[in-house]
């Protein structure tokens, strides 16, 4: 897909830097990796698991919260002071195609195709992956595709078209 | 997808982990997003266009060599003297799934579903997106799907099971 010029859009308003806004940073992403694929949603078990320190997994989940990525829920372990646990918002959920996509890529570049894990359809137990679709349901290859202005681009540079 | 004890493996080999040891940072995963995308090679259009200093440029483009992700080609423009330019090796032209991805995500959740860019299929102009299949063709949803320890989960810990 190359594009001799690239499209006069508002780059501040491109999806790919808006969602690095918080997923561009290795933590954050294996903190979601841990939610995500694990369950894993207690601060104990998310420091324990990532060897994380204590500071940095306050200051990301903070940061999860106020993007709305995940939802603080109170708990009670028997004989403790209440605490919190964390799930994932909706908006959270919907990053799981993001992860597979990391897992997928790793699985074939940095592990040899040797998968560590394999995410099967609980359905019909095959292995799952993210593919390139169009919306008339078409398998897409890499280089058949086209990036074009979009409703969000921004009014200033749509009209120096 | 919660299990109620995670897998098992040697969490080294995780291939999530694996791929954010250059991807989970921001700006390597804006100038994929360049070249990928907007076929942009040349390190001044990459400094114009992303507003990134040329020392952090120069050290992220380094890195994705070193990583196999980017090749470097030279070129010589006229009555200068020889540069380089950067193309993407195929491990490279296999990310793109992953940063159509965070895009469609941030169509979603950071631009209100008015997508700034809409990646088309060439064939049929269907907007494309990244969808979660399994390996039998059944489109998956989030719940449905379930992790296994697969053949690269490492001995040590899969002989623990």
């Amino acid at each position: 897909m190359e594009t001799a010029q690239p499209l006069p859009m508002d780059r501040d308003r491109c999806s790919v830097a808006r969602t690095l806004q918080f997923a561009g940073d290795r933590w954050t992403l294996l903190i979601l990796r841990e939610v995500s694929f694990y369950g894993v949603c207690r601060f104990e078990r998310l420091h324990e698991r990532l060897g994380i320190s204590r500071a940095v997994l306050s200051e990301r989940l903070e940061r999860l919260v106020e993007e709305g990525i995940i939802e603080r829920a109170p708990y009670r372990p028997q004989g403790e002071r209440a605490r919190s646990e964390y799930r994932l918002s909706p908006a959270g959920e919907d990053l799981f195609p993001l992860l597979v996509a990391f897992m997928r890529w790793g699985d074939r570049y940095r592990n040899d195709g040797r998968a560590p894990v394999i995410v099967r359809h609980r359905g019909c137990g095959e292995p799952v992956d993210v593919l390139l679709t169009c919306a008339a349901g078409h398998p897409v290859a890499r280089d058949d595709v086209e990036p074009h202005l979009g409703p969000g681009a921004g009014a200033v540079r749509a009209e120096r078209r």
